[in-house]
């Protein structure tokens, strides 16, 4: 489940709920594409925005409509007690897995985010996935860190950030954390400008945020590198260079996702919660063109 | 009510709930000392943490025991729908003001920010403070954009982050905010290191962390600088170099003022919220010689 191409779909919302509709759609997108795992209530999929009954509810929905791939859940919140629950709710949802980042509104102390993966993990029947992003969460892991985690029960996968485009250095960087996690554990990259080099360097999955709109797109790039066509994957992906650099521009690939979902008549406009908002003007203008010219599907 | 020693008391709780009788001793302690104000639910009161049922009722409580002293309520959410629930109930629960800071899971655009305080300040009917708190929500403000919120309907205040030790630049820093901003908007220092060089300045208000459970400490502090004897602020300050190191190392001031009010009896322990934890060992041994050596009240 933790490898391959995992895809995180939107929540569409707007400021009266969840859109059920949009969401279920953009599911059976995937499971059509035949994406290797759904990655529902990520940071893509605002699960930070929600309330416990919305994200039960979209976990719900996610179970029914994915048929045979499998479902992993994030279960995130500020404090360990709703993180519980949260659990809880994703196990009786059904779901194959679950994704935890150690979400702060004050800044965590390494010993506190191992004690709220201590705690989780105890609690826990399914397989974990450690969701290491500092540009939302503020807290950087060190690779000790990874390491005393990586042996709790039930982890099972770590999302690492951005590797560096320098082949040798990305190489350096999966190999260094490898040599302290559990051989069981997999590897996979996020930030999607640098997914091929992450899986071209040897991580075994891609947690990916164009995979949850454009799954047929995303899934050229994971099979070319997971074929060993190292060239082939890079080629695809430096064609995408444009849309990487709207991501850089727009504080990341959320307002440019939820915005190219918009445009292609996936979900409706507004689907994000505000203040966060999806591009105008001329942002969005660059991005139609792109999402043609790119032939994102 | 923004100007002055603002006392930030701490919202104790545990994994069961709020500690309901040590909050309403801390609220007494500081109607006791006379501070100007009492900032509830801020950063330190953990509104972050709490529920929207549990933050009304810590409002209620505070109100209920205030006396004559002004309540400012924190206010903020990641939703703009939340913000708006939240502003109402303060308004219900008889608060004098809100304070509210662009707190974010995925880092905010400086227009986001914009349309967060536009669409909050014309729902609402109390004066409200803007809270620049760039260590927990990850934004910046620039003083462009302070400038444009500042002329916003209700806006009466400016909580900004700490100022140079230098007095010429942190002169050259609050006057060149205070060109930017409405006469009648006042401007408030936190980081309470910082708070005789912030006053000293010019600031109007020191929106205290300590204050909350060491009022009368916090008192003379502010009562120097406003009567304009720089020096003895300074020195009054200066003696608390062992306590802002404390702080620094800990990743800021929660988790030492929580362990001061717990070491001192005022709460129970523990009163923060897991994954938060309060100091222990060496940490906390040191504390506790401090807290009497430095004769904190």
């Amino acid at each position: 489940m933790f490898s391959g191409l995992s895809a995180f779909p939107l929540t569409p919302m707007n400021e009266r709920g969840l859109d059920e509709g949009a969401f279920v759609r953009l599911i059976e997108r995937l499971v059509t594409a035949s994406v290797d795992s759904i990655g529902v209530l990520g940071s893509t999929g605002n699960y930070a925005y929600l309330t416990k009954t919305e994200r039960a509810r979209v976990l719900k929905l996610a179970v029914e409509h994915a048929g045979n791939i499998p479902v992993i859940a994030g279960i995130a919140a500020l404090r360990t007690r709703d993180v519980l629950t949260l659990a809880e709710n994703a196990e009786a949802a059904g779901v194959s897995g679950v994704l935890m980042a150690p979400m702060s509104y004050q800044k965590l102390l390494p010993e506190e985010v191992f004690g709220l993966y201590e705690t989780v993990t105890r609690a826990l029947s399914l397989p974990l996935c450690v969701y290491d992003n500092p540009g939302t969460t503020q807290f950087v892991f060190s690779d000790e860190l990874h390491a005393r985690i990586a042996h709790l029960p039930h982890v099972a996968s770590i999302k690492i950030p951005a590797v560096s485009g320098d082949p040798v250095e990305a190489r350096l960087r999966i190999e260094r954390l490898r040599a302290h996690i559990p051989a069981h554990i997999t590897i996979g990259i996020s930030g999607d400008g640098s997914a091929a080099h992450g899986l071209n360097a040897g991580c075994d999955a891609w947690y990916s945020v164009i995979g949850g709109v454009f799954p047929s797109t995303a899934l050229e790039i994971t099979r070319a590198a997971q074929a060993g066509n190292t060239q082939e994957a890079l080629r695809l992906s430096q064609r995408l260079q444009p849309l990487w650099e709207l991501f850089a521009e727009y504080g990341g690939s959320l307002r440019v996702i939820a915005s190219a979902a918009e445009l292609r008549g996936l979900v409706e406009q507004p689907c994000l919660p505000l203040p966060l908002n999806a591009l105008s003007g001329e942002g969005r203008s660059r991005l139609k063109i792109l999402i043609d010219e790119l032939n994102l599907s």
